[in-house]
């Protein structure tokens, strides 16, 4: 039977994208070495730096989040260079394979999946390279996979603390135009980001943000690379064009949504997000189920993962609760795969949206037979009545 | 500041258009005399037949559901013929109104506007009229003032009960497509709808449902009319075309949204409409607020109207929703102004969008400070799990 | 086997509707009555007035071009009311066949279907009505189914000449934002128009600009009418409401289309027709066929209509065009229905759109065997390359 | 002052993206873990061999073409590997450079840019190879700079006439779907191809369709690769999941855009293009201008180059026709930047489509007073109505 009324894309991403946007990537395609596109290249470039909060590079992808990290790592680094990770969960661990098998040394600095990358162990793991064999620091900002974000200006403070001058290289595909992010204060040299999350796009784009330092270091990277060279892309890019044909729809798209977040606000897209969070684990407590990010204060406004009560299937609550409510829910991944499931509340969202998520969530719950306590509605509601 | 996420449009009508019947009426328009218009118009004209379950003629005009009310007097009808109405609420009032302007003598059966119209009533007031002077029956079906559904095969049984002739004309403009509806089987003989509540489309198309009887009081009835007149239509339609320039666009949206209830399966589509207003009901009571449909079995699938409590104005609680929930819920008309509001839970809905609208109702009533007791979300997600 | 490429639909309306209309009209349906349709609607009432060039009323009907006229009429008349018409072509013939329908004495003067209406005709028939009993001359200005245009200021001055207080009544549904029109200038009293042809939009709006006068005559007129009354719009209509449900989707697209009239500039676009209309008659002269229009000055800039050689069908050979070359032209009706075929060159359009037209018509001529000279597009584009 | 009408794109891609593609891309994205993606990604998967004509793997990235000649190379070869490759024109060239940039030792047969690579060089080069270290040829099919076609068929049979074992590669990245292609068949082993061409798609999607053998070359291939590494996509691919997000809304335009090309046919497609590339020409002819391709048989059905006459600007000219006939021509790459044009007729195209470009062809010469003869615009006409 056809499932009615509007889909729920509670995942944490890609967001469901907004009527405006949607309109936007549907114009007619343009000549990419016309004069028109000039303007609209020139409008996207100059518009996601406003979002990365940064006066330097931002390149600009035709490609998924996946390619962006590879991006971030050939342009700065040489084979058998030695770079720092820390384990916040799937996408890190994704990361340092890529990395690996582009013959990188990649450290991990092993984690719990259930909290952020932590300062301190940087800092002394730096601390140990007195020969700054280390090149590049890897950190996931906001980890897709568990809900948690990892605190960038601390971390930047702890590599200075020893004064060790490897490349800070940051992944926010999902905390992007979601979290606070500020890409030249905190002083990241490469931030990886994609299209598909906060900023509200259909997957197909994805950045890097630039530092001078990061730029520098492109000259001398010996990595391979050809599409995601930077070098290729200056040139043409100060003039608004691309060295390749570039996405031309999504660039659409994207500058519509440019738009969109700065009517909100970027303050208000950020305070929107805590508050949603917030709401959703005052949820998830009421049912008495855990929230698998468990250091407070590191806890995500762009999802909340949750743990299932022990022996209880996620994957069969999620096709449970899209059967019967029309709501996609995220999976739990690799080390929490069918443990745990994932809520999205990010991009164009808002509460009754959320209120809608959460009713889906209790009442899959309830058909999925999975043990919880009823009142996870309420108590978001009370959350999201208490604030602003 | 700009709204984010997705506006909930819970007024009854315009419901929200479904993406598909979106995409579909931006086509690019066609030559409406030509070949591939020919069979655009075929199904169509053929299409709402099986919505409104008859094997006559249906007629579409470019018109609002108020160009349909007309059409359905002045093509059967002469100046001072006399016409029964039930006053079932504001929009029978309007009907009546019309009747009027048209110089038709309209006589109200008076109603507390809580309930369907009465076939006992009918029934009585049509035995009285010995002579047949009364010329035809004129019910509104689902009351959009009001949320109250009349039982029109009971009045169709009334009407035979004293063999009176009067022509049956029904508006069913917004319980079509979401409530039961057998124009043939009834025995209707004008039912009048609308393109923008069950079908899911944007208004702008008007219906008449013709019985070979009302073709045959076309012929004599003295009313002017050139723009609603069947006796026009009906040539051009045999081969799907339009006697003027029909609304190409709307047409192909029809098609689409057509096929999406049948998709759905009719009885489902009522089953589902049932269903969320018996749990929209019981939200309203636990709030503690008072349902306008005071006649059990009477209630609408299509939309509640709630009486306020005494001295709080409705629009000022409907305005602070809009303002803190980007809902929009339909405003109490003419004799309940400002002391009703109206939830719509029609059209391409589902059981997460009705949570959505009933905690943003509950969060607005907290909002406005309208005195209420919580656990409407509750009680509405209990009715939910408890059926089908 | 499916056509590929752009249909060219080349009817003199509806004309092809740009995408940044189509993307507009799909924008998601709102409260009619809420906050957010107040600006939509106050846009769209002032905007068009833009487009009438007009100060005073103008409303817009949730319905075809054909209910205008019946608006038109309806609101400033009573049943026996003599009115002149003049006969220009198929339209004039249609709304005359409606004013005798609503039981006005309609009176033609009688044209032969080459040209637009003659003031002198009209100065001298009204010159003869001493007791000033016709009440409303009504002309056409762009005879959409001749290419012929009504000189307006003219027979505004043939009226004038003779005193006479009759209402001036305008059908200008194709002439409207393709031809210069004037309605406050003109002293027109009701311009009627539509959506689909020089508006660029869809069929399903049209409209009414009323004079001062023909307001005082609505207070008088006898004709019964409810969905057209003038009345019962003048209040909503002044805060940007309409008194029943409008047609959202398209006053989304009405604001859109204004806005790109305004940004090519009125007096472009009527230059643009023109030139157009120019190129057009210099092709077909140049394949030996004849202009029906034979009134130079008259000639349209909207359509042209184009006489076929005797004994040749005019039917074959737009079927034959369309099946080869995906492209609709309009068909003769009526008095030359099968003998004369037309060319739209109307609306969102341009010299390459035009010169594509023209060569599918003169492939079409030869794939239909239809005798003709060749050299028709060579002719148009000298016409196109003389001026600016 | 605003461009009125349809924009005409005809530069060799992107080629305008017909509406049906616009209204799938621009449906609301979904999960792309979930159910209902796999429906879409195996449609895609597997509609998209029927283009290539493969029964092997297609895979598809998010990016553009350029991305897929990276790939290519990357997922067969080795560092130091020496490649054969033909210099076509621009775009061969930029490939080399990739090879170059990736450290394989490309060699270049060098060519004129006035024809496809030639077989029997080919042929007596790989002769020459006694060691067998060439590891791959590697030949563009549609070399998009130039307008020549290269026989691949006939470069498959000089590979195995010297019963040498380098693999195949051939970039059609502006020739499938537009120009007849046979990947089995034919004996390559990867093909490149990309989305906003023969596919009628935006940009953003790119394809390699690989034999068996090119799959086995992956691995021991010694490039290092992870956002191109095919090995990564075979698994999910099985189930029409993809290793990383896909660009999900490409791909239902994908979908699409294959069911409008097998509804037409793919024979009538390739004939189609041939038809126009022949008017084309004759209209180029007629001018008294040059092709560039000067080798007969080779001449390309997608795009026409044209050598400006001595001294002439192709870049002047072609500023002038975009200004004056709001359409849009290739500029000349590199080697003959400024002296050379691009028509391009591919894609959603027609015969009307390609009239209306080849006026603004011969108007622009004459708006920018280049020297030529008149009468291309009824050669081409005369070339169109010879054929079908």
């Amino acid at each position: 039977m056809r499932q009615t009324g509007q889909h729920f894309l509670q995942i944490p991403g890609p967001s469901p994208v907004p009527g405006r946007v949607l309109r936007a990537i549907s114009q007619q395609v343009i000549d990419h070495r016309g004069p028109e596109f000039a303007k609209v290249g020139m409008q996207a470039l100059n518009g996601v730096k406003t979002i990365f909060k940064t006066e330097q590079n931002v390149f600009i992808y035709p490609s998924s989040g996946t390619g962006a990290w590879e991006a971030a790592l050939v342009n700065t680094l040489s084979p058998g260079d030695r770079v720092l990770m820390f384990e916040t969960g799937h996408f890190a661990t994704l990361w340092k394979k890529i990395a690996e098998q582009l013959q990188l040394k990649a450290e991990f600095i092993e984690g719990d999946w259930r909290g952020g990358a932590d300062p301190d162990l940087i800092e002394a793991y730096l601390a140990e390279d007195k020969a700054h064999e280390i090149k590049a620091v890897c950190v996931v900002h906001n980890e897709t996979s568990t809900g948690s974000v990892s605190p960038i200006a601390a971390i930047r403070k702890a590599i200075d603390n020893v004064g060790h001058p490897a490349l800070f290289l940051v992944d926010t595909i999902s905390g992007l135009a979601s979290l606070e992010y500020n890409h030249d204060e905190w002083g990241v040299d490469v931030t990886v980001s994609g299209s598909q999350k906060g900023l509200m796009l259909p997957p197909g784009l994805s950045f890097n943000a630039v530092s001078e330092k990061a730029m520098a270091a492109n000259k001398t990277a010996g990595l391979s690379r050809t599409y995601w060279d930077w070098a290729d892309m200056v040139g043409p890019n100060k003039t608004g064009y691309f060295p390749y044909t570039p996405n031309t729809n999504l660039l659409f798209g994207l500058n519509e949504a440019i738009d969109m977040l700065h009517e909100e606000g970027l303050d208000n897209v950020f305070a929107r997000h805590q508050r949603h969070g917030k709401a959703t684990r005052a949820a998830v407590r009421a049912w008495g189920l855990e929230v698998l990010c468990s250091k407070q204060g590191q806890e995500s406004g762009v999802l909340t993962a949750v743990l299932m009560p022990e022996g209880q299937s996620a994957d069969r609550f999620r096709a449970k609760t899209l059967e019967h409510y029309n709501m996609s829910l995220g999976s739990g991944l690799s080390k929490v795969a069918d443990r745990a499931f994932r809520i999205g509340h990010l991009g164009d969202f808002n509460d009754l949206m959320l209120m809608a998520t959460l009713a889906g969530v209790e009442m899959g719950l309830n058909k999925a037979d999975i043990p919880h306590k009823a009142g996870g509605v309420s108590a978001a509601m009370d959350v999201l009545q208490g604030g602003s």
